[in-house]
């Protein structure tokens, strides 16, 4: 079993069972093959007797997208399986644990999550997560300060640069955010009922300068280990507990990325609950809490990268007066950036959110798309001006008024 | 002779000997060896019957600097070697041809320049190159381009990127030219004449900033495959010829680093004609030669760089109307900063130069070494306001008011 073939359920519960102190050898197991089958093979496998369960995640050597299918390499799951041990020394429960991971069958066995849910359907759901925030600002802190040049050795640091290079995945990054949106690509979605505001986007060169500046760092600035993917999509959640999962699009790149997807995402939410709040005193209350959670999330985030840089540095120049203050603020600048980036291309790009799209009254749909839109935009043509988080949110209850 | 050893003189005849086409089976050969055996072994192998010649250059496994000796990785002559046939498929006439490189023997084989002169060496002896400017800036505007995201497919570069991660040759630059200069650091090697002035670099703030930026753009800028060592001391020159050598610390980073380590190295030798000039006319008369050296390689370099850019450049966003622009004022702004550290390093730091540390008399010498101190600073401090190269030559001529 170990030349690279996609595993049936069969060769799955077979792997499990062979797996050091996880079930017992003659128990009944069972499995799930749960995945969308798009890009990955994901078995839920479970021992009844127990209630003990783990997941199988195996990649595909391809990517189906709106029917079209594309070669993808193998070395994701290698990059995924690293890159969520990494994440896992520096935040163990903010992450699923790693239990094995198999190079031979692009393989990583991991913690099962099933009693959280997706944040996206969550949050479609009107759920609160009240420890989001604290949660999400530290995985952000830490994840991000101890893979950057501030907290990791710099000779290190490259080593990391080197297993990480990840071209296939960041091509799509590069084409799908930074580039198709802005032009009439035949990549786009384009709703038909907004094709003015999309059309307007194509003919904004102000905004296009921006975008090339943002795609610029994207695609040279070596900052920090990101996730790469971090949509609401990409976290599960319950009450108590955050859990980021599929970093298969990691990579050394610029921090503001990173955050600048969660903003994004819970913007996106922001603008769609234009279908899904019931009425005018319920959606300003959802909105409130979406940015309260924007605010309390980059506070959060503030104040630990700030200690941690002040109690655990490794660069001696990094401690020269003023330079934190100049770097968070340019950190601050490309969070505003990114997530207007990242929220202008879920509206008519080719991957779009279940937030908008499954909204069923068209008309609540169109005024959501053209509010993400408007922010998005905005984010992208103020961020480097941008000085203060309460910026973002301002531009973000502005759209709404 | 196939397991790595430092080849005896007999050794490098007998494997020269073996290399196709170059010299005559039965042939005497003549080996010199001619490195100063502090990084590598160099020799000159030459053929007298014929009046053929190459170099075999070696690495050695460790680095003798000031008396102490590191260990130094043998990888950096593979680095060396692809970086030289990169350079020499995008300028053939700007660097040595390479005819093989033995990665088990760390050797690179590659043509003899003898005919040429350090630049170094033949600035001190106040010879004039009138072709270096079109040549330098060539060479800068093909290998910068061509191997940054503009001139080369950005999946391709990620790729370039992960084959020049080279971390034991940037620590170098990081600490000798980022750090150790601005504090009293051990490895500084202070000239007592001038404790003063290096007294107040290493009190000043607003400097450290600076550098501090810079030293960030060092670490995380992947712009292009840099030499990373462009100094006087690594081109090699004639009245007609230009060829760039030793790049041993090619690595993926900011391009204002080899066009600043260019314009640095020009100017101190500017600032060391307080000793070289015979007299006030002439020493004015040498320095003009040198701004209007460094003016013309900017303007061939930015010139030649647009050209690619408008007829090479293979990313769509790159073509946004004022990118460009952007773009081009960045890398001079940068090119400010680069050339100034690198000439602050070169006054007290580890390492310095003939040009000044050459000088006999020694007045002229503390005059040469506040002037280039004074330059260096200034050209750090104003490196985020720079708009044009004209600035950086005011900020050199009033140094010498």
């Amino acid at each position: 079993m170990s030349a690279y073939h996609p595993l049936t359920e069969a060769e799955a519960i077979e792997y499990a069972r062979r797996l050091p102190d996880l079930f017992h050898a003659e128990s009944e197991l069972v499995s799930r093959e749960i995945g969308d089958g798009n890009l990955n093979l994901v078995f839920h496998i479970s021992e009844p007797s127990t209630g003990r369960s783990i997941i199988l995640k195996q990649a595909l050597p391809y990517a189906k997208v709106v029917g079209e299918s594309w070669p993808l390499t193998l070395d994701r799951a290698r990059i995924e399986s690293e890159a969520l041990m990494i994440q896992e020394s520096l935040c163990p429960d903010l992450v699923p644990h790693v239990h094995v991971y198999e190079p031979d069958l692009a393989l990583t066995v991991m913690q099962d999550l099933s009693d959280h849910v997706i944040m996206r359907r969550g949050l479609i759901e009107g759920n609160r997560y009240p420890l989001f925030a604290g949660h999400i600002g530290r995985f952000l802190a830490h994840t991000l300060f101890y893979t950057s040049d501030l907290g990791l050795n710099q000779q290190e640091k490259k080593e990391r640069v080197k297993r990480f290079i990840n071209p296939e995945l960041c091509k799509i990054t590069e084409d799908l955010i930074f580039d198709d949106p802005y032009t009439d690509s035949p990549n786009n979605n384009v709703p038909p009922a907004i094709r003015d505001a999309v059309g307007a986007v194509w003919g904004d060169g102000e905004l296009h300068l921006e975008v090339a500046i943002l795609r610029q760092k994207f695609l040279t600035s070596a900052q920090a280990l990101l996730h790469g993917d971090l949509h609401t999509g990409s976290i599960f959640i319950t009450q108590e507990s955050t859990k980021v999962i599929d970093p298969e699009f990691a990579y050394y790149g610029p921090m503001g990325f990173d955050i600048g997807a969660v903003f994004a995402n819970l913007l996106l939410n922001f603008a769609a609950q234009e279908g899904w709040s019931a009425d005018e005193a319920s959606r300003r209350d959802f909105r409130a809490y979406l940015t309260g959670t924007i605010r309390d999330t980059w506070n959060n985030f503030e104040r630990e990268f700030r200690r941690l840089w002040d109690a655990h540095g490794v660069d001696r120049m990094s401690r020269t007066a003023g330079y934190q203050d100049y770097y968070m603020r340019t950190l601050l600048q490309d969070t505003f950036g990114f997530t207007g980036a990242k929220m202008v291309r879920r509206v008519h790009g080719l991957a779009q959110v279940a937030d908008i799209n499954s909204l069923t009254d068209e008309a609540a749909k169109e005024r959501a798309q053209r509010i993400a839109l408007s922010i998005g935009t905005t984010l992208i043509k103020f961020n480097r001006q941008a000085s203060s988080i309460e910026q973002l949110i301002e531009i973000a209850d502005k759209a709404v008024q």
